[in-house]
């Protein structure tokens, strides 16, 4: 048994240290990046923490450039992976996936191939270059899961088991996310700046009513009292769920929600005010060119750089309201993490830590043979109860909150 | 008769379009600059509101770099002129002043040549390099008149004036400067960028109970009551004319004032929490060195584009509370401008108007033979009743304000 990991960021980071911990089921774990030093910082936190729980299986660094799909191919060959998992940016996304395809190697990913805010890329297009793959992996006879961190991934498997087990019917589904941590900087971004910075700025889709509706970023709003960290603001915001739950969950309304505090958004705004949140390159006096969001990216303190001094929770979770036996009822399924007991675990923070556990939660699945089946899966179209019995034991406990007949209150702050 | 000025931005802009109003006294007008582009379009700007008061005399532009004293003796030497005006950055008036020493010509400025934020280049030492020039000036037996703006400049003649004929002592002497006009731009700044953000989170020094204090910036605030513009916020800040007032015009306590809005300050703030205030550079992932500052300066509006749309009124004045007759006095000798004014007389906003009608008035009085004693003297030292009935005739006028027996309510913000 052998996984190949790609990618060695944050989310890198957790993945490979769940994996090492469960390697006595997913076996060697080769893991590949662009720099192979950050694959090799990783192997180190691993020994360190001593997470390598099988010590007969190996672990490997691995350089590699994933622009390139021969490169790509040579790797798996060379590695012979049961599942190949991508941890890397979004845009090698579909190359990962056609080389899975020609080597006939299983895939799994934690999100969309596409930026979420650029023409072509946005919600309602969101996975379409990765369906597109859906013939072929079940041609090819290969298991392919995508969106497996949290959201996208354990929110889509929230949604789909109050489809199956808690509701007749749907109203809504509010995904809501909120990192209630703090990591004592005045100012920093919890993944690379450039990404996030482009992320919140774009426009939110949701779906309503069988259409999809667009809004400025920031213009709609909810307040929601969350377990453990209370009440916060969040606000619509594009996220790939949306469009696959869109596909496979029948509801009214569908939408992301992302917590911002007015500290934050403070922050946000004068950087967008002052044009630091372009893309778009300035010229210097003495003819440089500079994309202000990579100055922005060389100014902010380096994400990871974060993870030791990180106190406090996230809550993440999906808020479900509809019918059953003709009541109205409206819950709320969720996870809390603490980002100091992620820290103690992997040494990394709770963001990267909720995303890297559902993705081995999912490997295991596959390993397993519960989620196995051949061809192209979202994680809301797997059964869920496999998934929700197994991730407690990864490191994710879950719940489920039951709110009466709570209705979202959503207020309109574009007027 | 002829004039040379030194310097063509914003202040110097509005003092050769005052001096050619009134070229008739001041003869034929020389304008430097090291990009004689700048000089040309302010004569251009000059031509077109038909300002040449008289048209039989001449004006020209210069190329000049006035880090050389050979190139600026040369300039001297050629032009020949009864007056120089700098209207240069700071770093330039000692290399100016040392050349209109060799070549045994007047000088006049309106502003100090240190930053007032660096070691050996704050408050207390503000006037240190260009004093030393005070011998030198007597015995070439040319006149030199420092600080020949608004602040310093004219709140220093306000100030005279106050001690001279309206009190018997004074216990405290306040300059307050607020910009209460809209640019409608969302954040500029009036003038280059990188020297005012320097400026502005320099510490401030003001001088009480015969010794000077330090406080970091915007920890010290009062409000204010100011005629046409109302109530307004101002902050304790470092500049020029508190040292040279503590040497010439005895008060218990001598501080400068600065407005700024709300709204101001947050954007100066989520721009220095994320390093953007820093002339430190940075690295790029590239390699590339960038200094935030210089960065920031050109992400935004170039000041000088901003006069056309500017709107609304400047209040400059000198807040004086003391005693005469052994009565407690409180008074406010001021001037309000208006940016569109400004910008129909000579095609400039009211800051650099503000800045540039005191020089060329301290330029008329010196060729009145009214200021024209052989020395250096800061504006303070000078008679105040010329300046003050000629202002009013070039372009701004003056008011004083009784305030009973008004006192400055100062609160400490940073505890």
């Amino acid at each position: 048994m052998t996984i190949l990991q790609i990618g060695a960021g944050g989310v890198g980071w957790v993945i490979a240290h769940k994996a090492a911990q469960n390697n006595d089921i997913l076996g060697d774990i080769h893991i590949a990046s662009r720099n192979i030093n950050k694959c090799e910082s990783i192997i180190q936190s691993i020994h360190k923490k001593d997470n390598l729980h099988d010590q007969t299986k190996k672990i490997i660094a691995h350089e590699v450039n994933a622009d390139s799909l021969e490169a790509l191919i040579t790797l798996i060959e060379s590695v012979k992976p049961k599942l190949v998992i991508n941890a890397g940016p979004p845009w090698i996304n579909v190359n990962i996936m056609e080389a899975c395809y020609q080597t006939k190697t299983s895939y799994l990913d934690t999100s969309v191939a596409t930026d979420l805010c650029s023409p072509g890329q946005q919600v309602p297009e969101a996975y379409d270059p990765q369906w597109n793959f859906r013939n072929k992996f079940k041609e090819a006879g290969i298991t392919g899961i995508l969106g497996a961190g949290f959201d996208p991934g354990v929110v889509s498997v929230f949604a789909a088991y109050a489809s199956k087990s808690l509701f007749d019917e749907i109203d809504s589904i509010d995904v809501m996310d909120v990192n209630a941590g703090d990591h004592g900087k005045k100012f920093a971004t919890n993944f690379d700046p450039e990404t996030n910075m482009l992320e919140i700025q774009g426009d939110s889709f949701y779906w309503e009513n069988e259409s999809w509706h667009q809004v400025p970023c920031h213009t709609r709003m909810m307040e929601f009292d969350f377990p453990m960290i209370g009440k916060h603001k969040v606000y619509s915001m594009a996220h790939d769920e949306v469009r696959s739950l869109k596909e496979f969950i029948p509801a009214k309304r569908i939408e992301f929600w992302m917590g911002f505090g007015d500290k934050y958004l403070n922050y946000f705004n004068v950087m967008r005010d002052i044009g630091l949140l372009s893309s778009e390159a300035i010229t210097m006096p003495n003819g440089q060119e500079i994309e202000p969001l990579k100055f922005l990216k060389a100014l902010l303190p380096e994400p990871t750089s974060l993870a030791p001094n990180y106190k406090g929770q996230t809550c993440i979770g999906t808020w479900v309201r509809g019918k059953k036996d003709n009541k109205s009822k409206s819950i709320f399924i969720f996870n809390n993490a603490d980002h100091e007991v992620a820290y103690e675990d992997v040494e990394h923070q709770a963001i990267a830590y909720t995303t890297g556990v559902p993705a081995i939660t999912s490997a295991l699945l596959y390993f397993k043979g519960l989620w196995a089946e051949k061809g192209l899966f979202n994680m809301e179209q797997l059964p869920p109860e496999h998934f929700l019995e197994l991730m407690p034991n990864i490191g994710l406990s879950w719940d489920v909150q039951d709110l009466g007949d709570l209705k979202p209150e959503i207020k309109d702050l574009s007027k």
